[in-house]
């Protein structure tokens, strides 16, 4: 994990179900976009039963979580979110002032892939 | 959704499986508990088919956010989740700075219940 200050993208949303409407192949591309921009730190995303959705995705400075909030390709990807995949969702920007991290003795020999 | 500035503890982690181990429990109670804490100002949780759970929890101040990483109940949980419980995490503290919401036209009139 990097050293702290960094900044962290707290997506949390509910989704329309609508199968077939296109919605999982824009979320890999835009996992896969993301992590070619500049500053991308990593991301880890989980989606429960229960249809809550949290992505945190992780940058190096404010001003490359503004860039990739500006990407042309992301800007279509939030406009198809709005119209019609996303019941609901929150949006914060926060930054990282600590991080710790642990493993297992036992899962120690199996690191984490981030 | 409160106003910015407040703090978000994000905690990520990967659990080892082991049925009838008292994790569910706990983790209900924790909610239960961190709602009764001083600063508390929600929880959002979520934990995908592969394993992987983030659990966002939102303070009012950095005190608030110590006061419960100390709460006598919470170090108990904390030292089974080490021996027992996770294979793997990752806990960051962050300070929320900008925050947005959206809430579909058509989904207005049944509101997000945090």
């Amino acid at each position: 994990m990097p050293e702290p200050p960094y900044y962290a993208i707290i997506f949390t949303s509910r989704r329309r179900v609508q199968p077939g409407d296109g919605y999982g192949e824009t979320a890999d591309r835009m996992e896969e976009l993301a992590a070619q921009q500049p500053g991308f730190l990593g991301v880890e995303s989980a989606r429960g039963a229960d249809g809550l959705g949290i992505t945190v995705s992780y940058w190096a400075t404010l001003a490359d979580v503004r860039a990739w909030g500006r990407h042309a390709e992301h800007l279509l990807a939030q406009k198809f979110g709005r119209e019609k995949w996303y019941q609901w969702f929150a949006l914060r920007v926060s930054r990282v002032e600590h991080a710790t991290e642990f493993t297992h003795s036992e899962d120690a020999s199996a690191p984490h892939e981030a």
